[in-house]
């Protein structure tokens, strides 16, 4: 089991050198089960070998920081700024993304060397206590790295799933939870609420800025919708239906065959479920995970519900604690709700009704960082809370992800809302 | 020229039955100039043949008010009901959209004989004076044309402009403008402001319901870009810069290869343009159209502006007088700002930087009508104020058009907007 | 009913001036049945408009004929030569093949008025006796126009057979066997036999030069196959047992979904069939056609059997009479074979087993006409003996049309084969 | 360096158990030089992981000889069944091809270990003198493994080749020579000539029946076309004058932009090569290799010579040594012609201007090897001779070789022919 102070203790009483030692240590743990083999694949263009983000982060440190900011820094193979560059246009041309899995050198014992030598100039700059500027890109590049840690698992949780062998990441240590609490509502009035980081730790350009937003009253669920309850919706027809599907959404189960969410096997009656720790039968306890976007909507369409909007997210938790079912290697799928634990964060990241637009008065960050977020404000939908493979110390209330409506290989679920 | 007086007279002088005649007329004199086999054609998934939008709108008469309301009504042709319906899942099966133009048969004359049969006996239950709930989807029905009479024009122009002839669909009355007012800026404060149809006239579902917003103070261009602004753009290397660019928006223009405008000919420095009105140099001081969102974005970007969002542009245009370059076949193009004109209405649909969402406690149409507008509330944007082909009587200030951002055979222009 | 002179009588009685007013009279009585849209549509990328193809044998007399021999010849239009010309790259750039059906301009009466302005050069041309070189171009342009001719009937019956109404081309005069001859077979022996044109009357390149081929013995079928015979086929699994097919073919039924010939419509014991002359039951007597070669290969394998290559084909019907079930009108669909009715000529085009290579020594023709037939000699199959809706005077035994294994819309049929 | 018995010593003399032990184990020797990473790689659909050959070999012992013939055989591993079969519909449903480099599990190593286990088993049949049946299978499973050899070759070649670090799979231990010999004309006179294996050894059944066929008189150049011939005809425009090429090919160079030979790098005046042994200058010597059949046709048609005729080409070679430039891991790659040297068999597969044909009386194999090469029999064109990476003793005159026109990743290459 990884387990490493990352996890355990909080952020605050770790300084900078510390969490970058816990943070790339974590990286590489989460890549230790996988046979070289299992870390040079790339199931899909949106997936990533292993060993290339383990090689991508470590490109992120080594352009944006030590090439800039550490005397007689030498890059470790110039190549390499081609070959694990992601999106990045202001460092120039790089390789195609939907190649990577080609990239059988250089080996996966080379880039850990790459990594090595990355640190080892990394450490010695972190110890001459850097200057706030750079510190402070040091810690995006932690928080870049910790969204990769999320994605290793994604990715590779979808190459084996194309497996007909559907082989095991890891042994899931305890004995999942045979039912889920009830579901009742949460009751918030409306009224004019501020949205956005209000500044206190680390946050993404585009969770700011801070800025009020009216809400009418909304009740929002207890916790995620479950796979018992999904199950329902199948066998009442849900997905031969239009009347419940948005156009694009009934155009995406129709043109891809779609009739269950990802990773389910087998057939109604006798379900089976793929997950990181291997096949097994479907719980109803569990929350339901890797559903579109457009399968979240058309399932509560079916309940007559709908989905919150981010802004009643962000409302209703602001004040919630940040803990849950994050990651953790003995347990990487979600947990049957207890009684009283509400699942906001952790589990499933949950599909919000929100397209990925950018908050008023939005500034991309200036400079190197500028590509992070704001060049991705089209055609997406957010989500929100984190899931059973985000970092714990990784996800807060404002924080944004966002995929295609389509997108299902990410621990995706569903929150249920209403007017109130 | 055709000058109807749907066009001259203020609507709620008409009654029903009149604007249903004036409606009805008009469509088939924007049709009047083309040929058959120009009525036949079909020139991408997403325009469809004249003669189809003409048989179309017929279907939605027949289909949701004789079939419904009109005693004894004989369907004119059960077949129809496959050919023409468009989307609606409700009324079943139904031809496949990208094969609308191999439909030779039923030929145009054929065509023009079902609108007769649907137009006696739409007189004859207009004359009974119907009851509030059939008038109401008689409205609906005349607004569903209106739509479709810009749809032709802009579906005829996207099928002309891929012919090397480059065939005139009308002769131009006027002489264009050689020069456009000075663009300023108009300063708004903020504040809430309420969003949505006040409910004096007809409105879609997706305007409602009437809602309040927050805004921080904004400022919008006193007119749209021109074409010689645009221009500049182009000259700057705007369609090669990155930076600019959406990431999509980016993947958009190097896989389509563009590079200008959709209809523009030529090359830098001898441009010409391909109108409703036949080829022509390039005017600079016409608003800028035919572009996609993506290049509306990247333009106000290059300009260290921004796209205004749906509501801003809403709270602008509240209390503007809904009149400029609408509908008139003598001139079917944008039309230089005179000092003082501020374009709001009319000219060039305005792309927003929103997204097309419902609005907070949007409910769908109950029943037929349910399909209208609430399906396709994803991965489209909004754009308002209509173009130099919406029929006058057809806009408003709270009308939500919206398009995927990737399309540009729509008459789509830019108003630029910042932070105040 | 169209039955000009150049069905009835035979060729050599008539000289090149009457046979080129035939031949471009009978080429407009062929699209005579059609509407001005129906002469505009294309199915699909291998299918023209008529009114692309009554334009294009113009623009191959104007171009190879009027402009290089005609003294004083005013081209009609100089923007036709882009728009008209097929395939030949010596003649320059061209209009984009899968966009023909968007020339909705020039009009189906501008393209008369084009015929008329060519026709006229031409019979002054013709009045004059040309020289040799002249004629024979000349001739080549008339068998160009006969095989467009064909082309005219089989790509409007692909538009109708895509077309929900099912449009009906004409009408037909005569009630159609209810029985076909019994299936016997014909002995032909071993040698050397000659192939190729023997140089008596027109012939293509690709017809040349006449050579020895050695042939072991074979049989070959006295007829062609049935529908009865095919509907067997499909019964006893036909489409679904891949031990039958060719790996190309295998993919080709499993990825197109092919279960039955094109435009069989229904199901097993209710099958229709769509026909030039409308729907209409199945009939079990006449020949199967608009099978790809996949399916002919495929049912020649249940059966036992093969097909014949080429050689065989022209061996056998070297000798036979010139007749059959050709052009006409009043029968545009093959006819069930009468006792003693060999049908190698006429009815269907029957697949080899051969692909489409050059004959030893081949050389194309040289200069202007040169791309013809050699620049096709890849990945085709050749088909023999000319179909139901073939010009009479346009076939004889060393003719050889090919195809794509895949092709499905021309008349295509199946004669069995086997070893002797 | 590998060169085990089977490449030194005449086959004769080798027993059957001998030849398995042999040719296995030159299997795993073409491997070694791999990493685990890169035996698992799938760059296109038409390549597969060495991992996949190593374990399709041994899946095709397992099941048509051990399943069969051995008694008491346990199958390994029966999900490897349905992993590893390729194409043979006989063995029951398999693997997306295309999905093949998505198997990291089962590993390189549990590879190897099924590979002992097979190997046990085969060992233990064969050292009880197997029936003539049985033998003839197992000879069929050698040769099967000796074309997967070539492939491994040629398909890790492939991924290399996209790789932008260029790995180099093996050193090459001699000096490329700098000159080759002057190109002259062999004469062959016209007849009769006996075509298709003769019955001394194993053959395919595609290379039988033997049977006659007419041959012209005809010449073949005494050696491969070089990179320096086919750099004139770069340099003289070839890729861009489209009367020399097929319609086909014209379509794939235009739609692919292909200027170059697959695996040439760079610009006219700095071309360089990539090959299995790295990239470095090209050179003028060698034979040109990794060409289309298009290219190999456009090559010769401006030379104003063709390709032979694969009846040509056997009959010219029936009685030439076979001999050549073939697998040898210290040099993979052609070698410049010596003066005397046709180059006939070994260093590039010659393409044919020969359609893949069955000969005429062919039967595929009975029983359980039916599939092997009947049903690839269309739209592929035969290539003769053997690579520089085919095995040297699986190679003679009347092998057929068969690749679509298209194919570029073989070590294909061009001979000239000509009418005498």
């Amino acid at each position: 089991m990884v387990h490493g102070p990352e996890m355990a203790e909080p952020r605050s009483r770790l300084n900078l050198r510390q969490r970058y030692g816990n943070i790339r240590t974590l990286s590489e743990a989460l890549a230790a089960p996988l046979s070289r083999e299992d870390q040079c694949v790339q199931s899909m263009p949106d997936a990533s070998p292993t060993k290339w983000h383990l090689a991508h982060v470590t490109w992120f440190f080594e352009t944006l920081v030590l090439m800039r900011h550490a005397a007689h820094y030498d890059a470790y193979d110039r190549r390499y700024h081609y070959l694990f560059n992601s999106y990045y246009e202001v460092f120039g041309s790089r390789h195609a993304r939907q190649q990577r899995g080609l990239l059988t050198r250089p080996s996966g014992g080379e880039i850990l060397r790459y990594r090595r030598h990355v640190d080892k100039a990394m450490y010695r700059l972190l110890d001459a206590t850097p200057a706030p500027g750079v510190a402070w890109i040091v810690e995006l590049g932690l928080q870049h790295e910790q969204q990769h840690q999320e994605l290793i698992l994604t990715d590779i949780k979808h190459a084996f799933g194309l497996n007909p062998l559907f082989p095991q990441y890891a042994k899931a240590d305890d004995a999942p939870a045979v039912e889920s609490a009830a579901l009742s509502w949460l009751h918030y009035s409306g009224g004019i609420y501020r949205i956005g980081s209000a500044g206190a730790g680390f946050a993404f350009d585009n969770e700011q800025p801070r800025h009020p937003v009216v809400l009418a009253p909304f009740r929002l669920a207890t916790r995620l919708v479950t796979c018992g309850e999904y199950l329902a919706f199948i066998r009442d027809g849900g997905y031969r239906r239009p009347e419940l599907w948005l156009s694009d959404g009934w155009n995406f189960v129709q043109s891809q065959a779609v009739h269950c969410p990802l990773y389910w096997i087998g057939q109604e009656g006798e379900w089976q479920i793929f997950t990181l720790h291997g096949v097994s039968p479907l719980r109803a306890a569990e929350p339901v995970v890797h559903v579109s976007f457009y399968e979240a909507d058309a399932y509560a369409r079916w309940r007559g519900k709908r989905l919150p909007t981010e802004f009643e997210w962000e409302a209703a938790t602001a004040n919630e604690p940040v803990e849950g079912n994050l990651l953790d290697l003995t347990r990487c799928h979600p947990r049957a709700a207890d009684e009283g634990e509400r699942q906001f964060f952790g589990d499933a990241w949950e599909w919000t009704r929100s397209a990925y637009e950018p908050y008023p008065g939005f500034k991309p960050w200036d400079g190197i960082a500028s590509e992070y977020n704001g060049k991705f404000m089209c055609s997406q939908m957010v989500l929100r809370g984190g899931s059973c493979v985000t970092p714990a110390a990784h996800i807060r209330a404002s924080y944004r992800n966002f995929f295609p409506p389509s997108a299902r290989w990410q621990f995706s679920g569903i929150r249920l809302a209403e007017d109130a």
